[in-house]
């Protein structure tokens, strides 16, 4: 039996353990939320660093941060082979409205193979499957084919509010060829999915200034420039009737899809009919030339968040409005400066104002797309390990939202990020009955191990030079 | 001593007596708003009946309705000569901030010849011009040039809730040649006018929706309309660029300005640059060709009074939200149909409305613009009794305002309104320190006093048959 094939053997025979353990850390209401849970998430926290020490992450510790702690470990280290992050959080979110659960959130309930409780699969079932994946070479080998670190959080779901700057101050520590991060879905069941793209972040928030202040729309209306009129000049001069962005060199550096991209998404087993009813517009309606999930996943976007002028309230009051706000993030994608698209946005914004206001632009932050080299050695061997364990082939996905993390790995640790997570897409994170097939998580935990595998056989060399 | 030279010369010499009276309607806080002051806006019905009595309206008597009383009252009547309503409103606003008040509002102070008190120009000071200026006939020769007849509601600062059903029931008592209001300002200080249009208004509200719920901007943006962007297409579309209203059969109806009136207008002394900063806009904009008072005179318009869609709270929330709101009225100019604006604009915006998102419109009601014909026999008359009193021509000048009543009085009544107003601009209707230039108090009851004498020789078929 090859080592590899002895610790898969060790994930298999201890699936109760296994179980046992993932119920004692679901037990644990590390709801980050609320300071009334504090001391469950530090006790999360302790439970994480004693579970790692008994895998063999011997150094394992509790870091202090000003808020939760961050769990850290490192495994045996040896040069010439890669290093990887592996980030997770053990925080939880709310679990209100506590009336809808059909189970007590921490009491971890199995119904036909499938694991009810808030954590499940978002996002403590997945650190413990590293975790699993981690001990499985330990206590059959000794050691890991890579050198493996544990950067656990417990403030994911309140923003992550203190990790930036620990990884700032920790980057020697933290160092490593790349990161993977479990805690996404899979395209869908029974489809194992690699993401090699997210979508990044600008954000903006513009006022339109008339009057000083509401005035009588009968006495001045038909005078004077009314801000709503105008903020809506603006935001609708910000799209071309058919959804393509307006705004003069808003799509530079944006790279068009490999024909193997566009390919790899249509061969997906998507409903765009399902995916319209899922979100109750009456029509899609996008960007042209490209499907809905080259939209979502691979397209820049300007999006309204949120609008507001003059009077709101029940009933009618004639007034030309003093002022009328517009808050707007635009959807970013890798190899788009989020900076650049900022100053075309306002330069645009600038240039359309209509005459009669004064136009105000609080400029926000920007964050970029990030994306994983389809060559990179862990999407290459995360593919195999997954075709292995599921005897499927793993799609290849992006995600249209943003992961911040993986821009702060790119940013401080220089490094790319594998996003490999064994959730489905409707096992309710964030909401009442979050749960977590045992499939996955025994499978994950296996793809995982599998991966570790393929990949201390490359030469750390390899990670540097791949490029997308 | 001609009559009305014996009439002018009764108020001239009853100045004191004026004052005195006047102080004592004052004095009571006759606040529609505040529940607290139902006793007070009932006194202030009683006071007024005892003081026609007094001047020689026997029959003047308090009418219930089903909120504050409404007081009425009719003089002499004859056969052959024109009969005229008179109408008012006795309650005032409410006070706060009270801080602001350098008098207290219910204790009437003069200073220098300025009469400062709640209501002193808003509207109890011009009742009281009218009540004087009737008994001025009654106390010197027994009778008046013209059928008087006063209808004076407590409701007015309320939205005259009862008063239309109030008028729709007493059609009879109420039926008269034309009415005549003093409730509006001249058109600045020794520039007397007669007021002889006002805008109406349609009112609209339409809401766009998009996905049944605020959609994760990540998940979804670029793939589904968002209601905020359609929106603003939607009021986009409204106007051209130059402030032109864009909706095709907006503008059926309605009459250009002729030669004189735009003359008329071009002379007052009106100063763009203190009107616009006055608004506090940055420049003024409106529609091209038209001065900025034909534009809020003469001109009809569509304002955006009210919008909103998606998040606007503090800070951000990246979503594509589920629906946008906004609240629309248009400011109607006579001869334009309301019906058939709302009718048009609905139809603009059906099929304006982008793709991927459905519209609701709540089509609101809407009231006419108003004209009293520039020929009517009261209109001639008043220029006369200003030029009289006043010894400076009257300023016509109309309002781009409305008010309801004299929809009401056009629609239920069938007849014109005069709008012959003392107050001035600048004298704080609404807000603390109003008040009210003894000057225009006395003039302006001298001026209605002749404006009856001038009345009441004309024959009462001359005021059907004059059109604009």
């Amino acid at each position: 039996m090859s080592d590899h094939q002895q610790a898969v053997q060790y994930l298999k025979s201890h699936r109760e353990q296994q179980l046992s353990d993932l119920n004692d850390f679901l037990c644990i209401p590390s709801i980050s939320a609320l300071s009334e849970h504090r001391q469950d998430v530090r006790l999360a926290a302790e439970w994480l660093v004693a579970r790692l020490i008994q895998a063999g992450f011997q150094n394992a510790h509790l870091d202090e941060t000003p808020g939760n702690p961050v769990v850290v470990a490192s495994g045996p280290h040896a040069p010439y082979r890669p290093t990887v992050l592996i980030y997770g959080h053990y925080d939880v979110q709310p679990v209100d409205p506590m009336a809808q659960w059909t189970h007590p959130p921490f009491e971890p309930t199995v119904i036909d193979e499938v694991l009810y409780a808030r954590g499940s699969s978002d996002d403590k079932g997945q650190v413990y499957m590293q975790l699993a994946a981690a001990e499985s070479w330990l206590k059959t080998t000794g050691d890991t084919p890579v050198n493996l670190k544990f950067l656990l959080e417990g403030e994911e779901e309140i923003g992550s509010i203190h990790l930036n700057e620990y990884i700032q101050n920790h980057q020697d520590e933290l160092a490593a060829d790349f990161a993977v991060i479990s805690d996404t879905p899979m395209f869908a069941a029974g489809v194992p999915a690699i993401c090699y793209g997210l979508r990044g972040l600008a954000a903006l928030e513009i006022t339109v200034r008339g009057p000083f202040q509401d005035l009588h729309s009968g006495v001045f209306g038909g005078a004077v420039m009314n801000p709503a009129h105008a903020l809506a000049t603006l935001i609708a001069s910000l799209h071309t009737p058919d959804g393509t962005v307006a705004v003069s060199g808003f799509y530079d550096g944006v790279q068009e899809l490999t024909l193997k991209e566009r390919q790899a998404f249509a061969s997906l087993p998507f409903d765009s009919e399902a995916f319209r009813q899922s979100t109750g517009s009456p029509t899609l309606f996008g960007e042209p030339g490209y499907s809905p999930l080259e939209q979502v996943w691979t397209r820049p976007t300007i999006e309204v968040n949120g609008m507001w002028s003059g009077f709101i309230g029940e009933g009618r009051k004639t007034i030309v409005p003093s002022t009328a706000h517009a808050k707007i993030t635009c959807r970013l994608v890798p190899h788009q400066d989020p900076e650049h698209v900022l100053t075309e946005v306002c330069t645009h914004l600038k240039t359309h104002c209509p005459p009669g206001v004064t136009l105000e632009i609080e400029r926000g932050e920007g964050d970029p797309g990030t994306v994983t080299p389809l060559n990179h050695p862990s999407v290459t061997a995360a593919e195999d390990a997954i075709e292995e364990i599921y005897g499927t082939k793993a799609a290849y996905i992006r995600m249209g939202g943003s992961i911040p993390v993986v821009v702060t790995f790119q940013e401080i640790l220089k490094m790319p990020t594998l996003l490999l997570g064994f959730a489905l897409p409707d096992e309710n994170f964030h909401a009442p009955n979050e749960h977590f097939h045992l499939e996955n998580f025994f499978k994950g935990a296996q793809t995982i191990a599998l991966l570790w595998d393929y990949l201390g056989s490359r030469d750390p060399l390899e990670f540097a030079s791949t490029t997308r």
